[in-house]
């Protein structure tokens, strides 16, 4: 009962097979081959983006931090969730590809930013000529660390505020499939007002794959440099586009988020009906709920496998304690309702 | 008739089938799986190092850009082959992950570095105190660029300059197998002064993997923490670590090498006897040999793929050119045969 | 009425009699001259620090940013108040020299961080292993940039907490002589606790001269490799020892400070007097007080000269706003008060 | 008798009276003074530049190494001498200002960088697509390292073949007034072809102030924003533009440039007199020259100060030795005379 990540799950089947028919025969290197051309035609074509850069990549930590690279200087202020991988849990990669840009949590509800206070934080930027940091871009994660989704009218919002500075966005999609199966918005809906988007595929049935997209694609050829110099340019390039073409292919990655997203809402909505409390709404593949620590205890006793969000505090088994459930494509009913079992 | 690179070429088919063994069920991320503490082990028993910290990534670059900086300060002189993959052909990217510092090519026989000239060139830094770089690494690939490998005798000398200074050594090891199949050499032998390696798997039948190993484990931790906001830790990194082990079961990785020096020296032989000349001798998997202008735009004609390394020059087809050819593990004697008759 | 800054004072008379003095002969360069030598004995033992360290620069953010880079890891997190100079006013000049570290914004009153909140700060961090950054170097303003100074139990409480868990304390000293006037504390003891620390001098009547306090020597040959790599390693070394010199001889720095900070008691009582509302208490050089935007304006019409702390709001001209005003060493009460008399 | 550098050598008395002039009340800091804008005015005039941006640092390593970062990126190759101070004795600071690009050392005749060299280590590059760096800025030192100057020919040569691959050329003039007093060409003439400059004033008599010039505005706000998060943004702005001012009133610039060279130029006829060999024609302020071993012991025993340029080789007391003797403006003709006479 392994709901610790979405990294903690396979591949879907199919991925593995588009890699063992990728394995014929020699190609082209580094990105010249037809299996890599046409993966990224797909997504374009998916993105509604005819002319979007697209290039691969193996990790989303590398995947957000070269896009912003591309996107900030040494010296940009960057805007970010309080919780955003890109600032807690990367390691000071953005600041690593940037060369140096500092990012400023900014807050909002549920995990997200909020527009009101993204126009407030770009306001305190570049009040001090040269002194201080230079706006930057904003990034933000859809759907959210906190399993949370920015609504059309939020991207909107925030979209507007960014675009009233001259403030480009990035999106950190490393979900962004589990976000659309959440929504009624289309791919190129969702990303409308995006400069450079991190478009997920590990977390959501592949080996090691993502996706970089340039909607300006004058940014493309530093993009591949800054990729080549972080050694993130693969040289048997066709093994990165089989996944992504795989994925691409009769909606295999919509299916395999919605079938995650409807795992974690049967989850949800039995700790719910169990009485318990969410910490935010389950609006993708994530649950957050509270539970007394024993529980907690209890339950991993058992066998289950998670992890916990707020594990300080005083050792009293029953204050409550956070708790992040992640179901991923594979998760069936019978291994939601196991676990459900073991909280009742 | 593909002979550009060992990159061009497929993975052996007995590391698909282990990726498709490793997609089973829910396991720990980000290395926290025992695929990884397998493959790492068997990785420390075949180099005779049970202490050393072993880490995959996906690129050569990256492994060997990840193991600089562990050995190299940014203020550092770092010394390499002027033909060095470090230097030429990674865009930069030890720079980069060095913080700031200044390859230093170093001349020697055959694309390698002579002990006599590292000597030299270590000793003239660090003539100026704080103000030049300070004496870094010396880092050498085996096999060559050049297709050539270092004897144990060239090695021991090396190791003893380098020691006399306190210099450390790395090895790119991109194509450490193909070294050794054509050594009598045993890895521990070839390693022995080594501080850190790259060990290559993607060049010999992997789809994209390799390790690096830190012979002295204090560097572990920084090279976790460095790899990680590099972008280069895997979440599901079971299938690195699933390749890596059936790269090192039942010496898989020896015989791979094998094959693909063997192809090689078929090759080299065959253009000897036609009356070629060699530009460098054939000590591993590549073949550099030159011939007339012409007599590579015919073969190319044919449908021959393969690099030219000095295309300069006027624009006279009887004029020398220098090429590549390169043999991966699966090259058959039949194209290596076509490839030939091609040249007759 | 030039109220701006202590930025935008003269040096004093007796410094730039001493770079006249200092301007005979040839001596060697680089620091090799007995000025160097004298300066930095004079700081050792004005700090009873006699096996520290001590390294001149030009500028307050080269000895922020240098002495933070040799504690911190390129991966740390590096703890300030919210609006600490190196966070707010250097343009990333920190993560710059560190090669992207982050600073974490840690509250606190009176623009000091609080030692609570530090230990909370410090908590939060190391919490998922290699994903976020490591703990690293807590840096306090001492006197803040609000103008208050820490006093001797909480520069106590917070070496406390950092002892606790082994974080090293740098200190932004750009104004320690006013905050060592404003207290009972030798200079020893305002440092007792603190790795590295930045002894300001420019805003006290130098024209352009800090040094570094590295209290392990240990870290000497860095602070120097990373000084020269900067380009802050001056050639004519002695103009930046004979400012030292003059600053550190007869007790210079601390009168200077004494006059700065008197003439801030001053205006502050005055405003105070006037019915004025201070932002936060005035102890050393600088008064923050609030006053109806129209009554800036009157001042600036009349000629006084200082920065506004909070501009934003509506275009009410009876909404409260901050204003910043700073005294220099060359402040005359005449002055002073007829800066009083614009506000009243 | 020292002549090891004109680094020790004293500031000129009319400088050090500038400082002293400059030190009356209060004015903008960071710049904003009418110094500050007089000098750059002044050094606009004097290069016949109206539109070019003039900003002031205090360091050479400082001008050269922020310069060279507004005009090369993180993956650039920069063409340089391979005695270029920038490549040997800035303890790897391009490599840190420019976030890693790589130096290439590029052969000539005395110390210069030669124009075909030049022009086959543009060929060189770029060869690779994304694998290897990309062509950046050529940098020269005008005079050179070796005491040697580019004529006018040699920098149309240059200038054309960096013009023909689209390659901007950065001058290092820290010593440009020695190289334009040994000359006839104006100050516009020298640097038609520069994109920007270091001008340099330390080693010319100032205590420490270099400008950069850059012909293309455009580059101003970024170097700007480089300067102040390096660190070298001066807050007490007006002295180093009150020696900048200085050094460019009634030609005082150009004035302690001849007497620098002619005091060499006397050195060396001398020198050449008593039939030592030169290493490099004397063309600046700078003289190297061959003696036995024991020559250049009994001179440094009698009191002579200077560097030795190649001390390794054999203990034996007649081997030649290469010698650096360096004039600055101080440096009467009796002082020469008396040098000489150890040399005798």
């Amino acid at each position: 009962m392994n709901f610790a990540s979405d990294n903690a799950g396979p591949a879907h089947p199919k991925v593995i097979e588009a890699l063992g028919r990728a394995n014929e025969g020699h190609v082209g290197s580094y990105g010249a081959d037809p299996l890599t051309q046409g993966a990224a035609d797909k997504l374009r074509e998916v993105l509604g983006a005819p002319e979007a850069a697209v290039h691969f990549v193996a990790t989303g930590t590398a995947a957000n931090a070269l896009a912003l690279a591309c996107l900030a200087e040494p010296w940009s202020a960057i805007f970010c969730a309080p919780a955003a991988h890109v600032h807690v849990d990367e390691c000071n990669a953005p600041e690593f590809y940037t060369g140096g840009a500092k990012l400023i949590p900014v807050q909002g509800p549920d995990g997200k930013i909020g527009a009101a206070s993204l126009e407030a934080a770009i306001l305190a930027e570049e009040t001090r000529g040269v002194h201080g940091p230079q706006r930057g871009p904003v990034t933000l994660t859809q759907a959210t660390e906190s399993g949370t989704t920015y609504s059309q009218s939020e991207l909107e919002a925030i979209g507007t505020v960014a675009g009233r500075y001259g403030v480009k966005l990035h999106m950190d999609g490393a979900r962004l499939a589990n976000a659309l199966a959440a929504s009624n918005l289309a791919p190129a809906q969702m990303v409308e007002r995006v400069a450079a988007l991190s478009f997920g595929g590990t977390k959501n049935g592949l080996l090691g794959a993502e996706a970089v997209v340039l909607f300006d694609p004058e940014l493309s050829w530093q993009f591949e440099l800054r990729r080549k110099r972080a050694g993130h340019l693969f040289s048997k390039h066709r093994y990165l586009a089989a996944q992504m073409d795989a994925y691409l292919t009769d909606g295999l990655w919509m299916e395999l988020a919605s079938r995650a997203n409807a795992a974690a809402t049967r989850l949800s909505e039995g700790l719910v009906a169990q009485g318990y409390e969410l910490a935010w709404p389950t609006e993708a593949n994530m649950v957050f709920f509270r539970a007394p620590a024993r529980v907690h205890e209890a339950a991993m006793a058992q066998g289950a496998v998670y992890h916990l969000w707020d594990e300080a505090g005083e050792e009293n088994p029953d204050r409550p304690v956070t708790a992040r459930l992640v179901c991923d494509w594979s998760k069936s009913d019978g291994e939601v309702d196991a676990l459900l079992a073991l909280f009742a």
